[in-house]
């Protein structure tokens, strides 16, 4: 494996992969690796022969009042595990290399980044975008990975992709949890015992209505009275939204088309998110 | 040569010079080809094995009240000039090829956007970066031309390509002029006789302060005042500005470092732009 920290090298690195027509893959994190994460690497290692993982924890997309500089951070753990996930490319650019003085570029996704996280963290999705972009300029991996725990930003990622036609397929990944059904983010090491206790309020919220939908139920109004007795338990509530899974625009109720049960919570100080699918072809 | 209307057919005519290592140059143009386009074409055609030219007149760019419908188009006598020229491969896409339904991402440069024809034209620059963005994505090009009469332009797309990793030279090539030395643009159509003999006002005003320039004069109060008599010829002047030529701020009295002196002018109701870069260091 081989750790770069500038584009430079990064190309270099990748030039024979290119040379010789290798498909590359490429996952994008801002580090302090869990298994959500590891599971995006076995899918490129999967799929590609080459496969790319960077680590940036990237200013533009936190708000001035977050917690960009407390964000957990472990470059050596992250590197070994990536070692071991059979990580080819390691990149960690500082955020000079990636933004350099007179930098002043911005890509947006307009409508979708208004709804749920967007409405809460103005400039958030700004920024995702804008970065990812830059990154997939910088790899231009085949196929990027991304984890549904993340819903909006997948979106947000395939429309840009999309949009500014961009060579590149991207895959979003199953949300990985802990035993107890907590959402794995790099977040979670905020919590407290208590407030990690009283974190999974929000995946039991949404696992009911899950099971509820299972059973046949479509109404959101039900699927959303059977959830919100669990999410009583989390400190604050910011959102609990169905939202149809591609426009993010959203469900109409009853549900006839696949839909994202969508949920953001403080939990002590720290924000979760975490999400379902229910796709009424499939279910009942 | 071969002309191509959609992505997936540009990028199977790109496939072999891709496969086989050949340098890509890139003409982003509107149609209505004159000898400018051309010169880009040859610049091209010099320094790179396949030579591409985009005719897309593309709406985004276009204000509300802006000449998008009537903005001239001749595709036959564009597609006989490209081959003529040398051309590998005409992209002309029709504008649902560009923009289908759902798109709605965007790219801008903030602070390059926001002075001269920025100011008064909202949006313009902003339709500008994204379909150069996506162009440049369609057609992966090692280097692109543009025309420097466009210097804005030139600074968006230059930053935008810098700001977002694409692996893209830009290059500008010098402005070409009719005989008397009116900037060629496509919109010159638009002119009437008596219009078209008012229009020289713009370049005659900038030629005007460049021999004033290299006979010495560093002042841009004085620079500007030699060009306002001919000015007063037009029918509107929007702006007649020294900009630094590198981050279009206002260019600092007496010139030390390269400016350019930027117009735009409204003659009967054609709008014109026209600039020189003057260089201290190779002037005088």
């Amino acid at each position: 494996m081989q750790t770069v920290t500038t584009v430079a090298a990064l190309r270099d690195a990748l030039a024979e992969a290119r040379k010789f027509n290798r498909s590359v893959g490429f996952v994008p994190t801002m580090g302090f690796l869990h298994e959500g994460h590891l599971s995006l690497v076995e899918a490129s290692r999967t799929r590609c022969d080459v496969t790319v993982v960077s680590i940036f924890v990237n200013p533009t997309q936190f708000g001035p009042k977050e917690d960009h500089n407390i964000y957990p951070r472990d470059f050596p753990r992250d590197e070994k595990l990536c070692r071991d996930a059979g990580v080819d490319i390691v990149f960690a650019p500082d955020a000079d290399e990636v933004y350099p003085p007179g930098f002043e570029s911005f890509v947006e996704a307009v409508e979708l980044e208004k709804p749920l996280c967007g409405a809460l963290r103005p400039g958030h999705f700004r920024g995702v975008a804008t970065v990812v972009c830059k990154l997939f300029n910088m790899v231009q991996p085949h196929i990027a990975f991304f984890g549904q725990k993340d819903l909006q930003q997948c979106a947000v990622v395939r429309r840009m992709t999309l949009d500014l036609n961009l060579p590149i397929e991207i895959v979003a990944m199953p949300t990985v949890r802990e035993q107890d059904g907590l959402a794995m983010s790099s977040r979670n090491r905020y919590l407290s015992p208590g407030e990690r206790w009283r974190a999974l309020a929000i995946s039991r919220g949404l696992f009911a209505a899950e099971a509820e939908f299972r059973a046949g139920e479509r109404r959101v109004e039900k699927l959303s009275a059977i959830a919100s007795r669990h999410f009583e338990n989390v400190d604050r509530l910011q959102y609990a939204e169905f939202v149809d899974a591609g426009t993010l625009r959203p469900a109409t109720s009853p549900l006839s088309r696949p839909a994202a049960f969508c949920v953001a919570a403080y939990v002590g100080s720290t924000r979760l998110i975490d999400n379902v699918i229910m796709s009424p072809d499939v279910g009942a």
